[in-house]
C-alpha cells in the first residue's frame, strides 16, 4: 500500500531532509527509522523537496510503501509516538500506487521570513534572518518581477547542482509585510515581519536563498536591479549577492 | 538617571524572571549583569511580573537607576550586545525618577495558547500546550464569564502566595480561536491555535495557568461551571483543575 505523509518540521537540529551515511540526524533518517520499525523491514521514504540543513517545513511530503496496511490515522499516531517534537506528520492518507511525492510534484511554495528591527526577535531567532537596517520593501517589490516567468536560474543557484536543465518556472514571487499578528505582541511596534513567498515548477540547490540574498541587497541599496537582469540572461553567479542564511526559509506547501 | 526597559524573552531556557542566589539562570540575573558591567557597578532591576521558569513575555517592563547618562537607543543596543539571542531589550527609554515597573503598574496582560490537534506542533511545541482531544470552545467562553469582576482567587493560585489579599479585579478574560495565520501553512487544516488573553490589576502566582487548567476541564467535559462558582465562593483550591504547563503561558503587556 503506498501512503502519501504531510510533514512538519523545525530544521533547526536537523542536517537537512536527505538521508546521510554519515549518521548525522536528519528528517528523512528519523522517518525511515520510524516507519521501518512499524512496517517490520526497511522501507524507503521519498520526500518532495530535499531541504538543506536548518531549513524548516510546514507542509513538506513523503511518500512511502509499506507491506503492512494501516488505517491512517493510526498510522500518522503510530509514526508521531516514535518521532522526537521537532517532526511531526500531521496528516497520514492512501495514494493511488503510482505516487511519489517527487516525482509527482507540479510544483512547490517556499517562504523566507525576515525580521526587520534595530533588535532580533527571540520568538523568530530560529525561523527569520534578522536585519536591523530598514529595507525598502517597495524595491524588493520591484526587483521581484524580474524572476517571475520561465527563466535559466543558473545564476541564482549551486555551481555543483548536476541537473539536465537550469530552467525553471517562477509563477509567484510576492512580498509582504506584517506589521503585526492579530491579537498579540510577537511583532512590536517599529519592528515588522518580511515574508518573501516563491512559487515555481520546480527548484535549484539554493534558488530560493540566492533570489533572496539579492532581493535583499537591493533593499539594502547595495545591489541594482539590472545586476538581477544582466546575472539572469548571462548565467552568471559571480555578481549576485551573497545566500541567504538557511534558518529564514520553510518548505511551506507542495502542489499535485 | 531612571529607565524603563521593555523585554521579550523565550522562557524556555530560563528558572524564570527572579534573580537566584543558585547562580541559576534568569532573566533578572542576565539583565542586572549586561547593565552593571554597563554602568559600571552592581545595579537593581524591578520587573513588572516575576514570571515563573518556562513562561515568557512578549512585553515585560522592567526599571533601573543607572548612574551614567545613556542615549536609550545605544542603551538597548549596548544590553542586547551582551545577551544571549533568548532575550532581548526591544525598547529603553527614559522614565520619570520615582517609575517602578512593579509599583506603577495598573495592570497586566496574559496569554495563555494552546494548540489544539490531533498531533502537537514543532513550531508551537515551545510556546503553547498541546492538546489532542477537540475542545469545546463554547463552553470556555461561557465559564470565563465567571472569571471576570473583583473577585478573591484564592482558590486559583498558589498555597505558598505571601500576600494580604488575595482580591484581583480582571476585566477581561476572551477566548479566541484561530484556524490559520494569514498567508501560512503554520496551523494546518484540522489544527486550530486556542489563546486565551486574561487583563486584571494584579495576579497571584499560578493564577492564570489554574484558571486556563479550570477552563481546559469544562473545555474536555470534565468539570461544570459550578465547580467554579464554589471554589471561587468557599476559596477552596482542592477542588479545582490541575494548573496548565507554564509553557504556554506569556507576559503580553504591561499597562501603566
Amino acid at each position: 500500500m503506498n501512503y502519501r505523509l504531510t510533514i512538519q518540521y523545525d530544521g533547526t537540529d536537523f542536517h537537512g531532509w536527505q538521508l546521510q551515511s554519515k549518521g548525522e540526524r536528519t528528517v528523512q533518517g528519523e522517518l525511515t527509522r520510524a516507519l521501518s520499525l512499524l512496517d517490520g523491514g526497511a522501507v524507503i521514504v521519498h520526500g518532495a523537496g530535499r531541504t538543506d540543513a536548518g531549513v524548516h517545513a510546514e507542509g513538506q511530503v513523503a511518500s512511502v510503501h509499506l507491506r503492512r496496511e494501516f488505517e491512517p490515522e493510526r498510522l500518522r499516531n503510530a509514526v508521531n509516538g516514535n518521532l522526537k517534537r521537532d517532526v511531526r506528520v500531521i496528516s497520514a492518507c492512501v495514494a493511488p500506487d503510482d505516487f511519489h511525492a517527487r516525482f509527482s510534484a507540479r510544483g512547490k511554495t517556499y517562504r523566507y521570513r525576515i525580521f526587520n528591527a534595530p533588535y532580533a526577535s527571540p520568538f523568530f531567532a530560529r525561523y527569520a534572518l534578522h536585519e536591523a537596517r530598514a529595507l525598502d520593501v517597495d524595491k524588493m517589490r520591484e526587483a521581484a518581477r524580474l524572476f517571475i516567468g520561465e527563466k535559466d536560474f543558473t545564476a541564482f543557484s549551486s555551481a555543483q547542482a548536476e541537473v539536465e536543465t537550469r530552467v525553471r518556472n517562477v509563477w509567484r514571487l510576492t512580498v509582504d509585510e506584517k506589521l503585526s499578528f492579530e491579537n498579540s505582541a510577537l511583532i512590536p511596534t517599529g519592528a515588522r515581519l518580511i515574508e518573501i513567498t516563491i512559487s515555481a515548477d520546480g527548484f535549484l540547490r539554493y534558488m530560493v536563498r540566492s533570489i533572496v540574498g539579492s532581493l535583499l541587497a537591493v533593499a539594502r541599496g547595495e545591489m541594482t536591479e539590472d545586476i538581477i537582469t544582466r546575472a539572469l540572461r548571462k548565467h552568471d553567479r559571480r555578481i549576485v549577492a551573497a545566500t541567504a542564511v538557511a534558518k529564514g526559509l520553510t518548505l511551506a506547501e507542495v502542489l499535485y
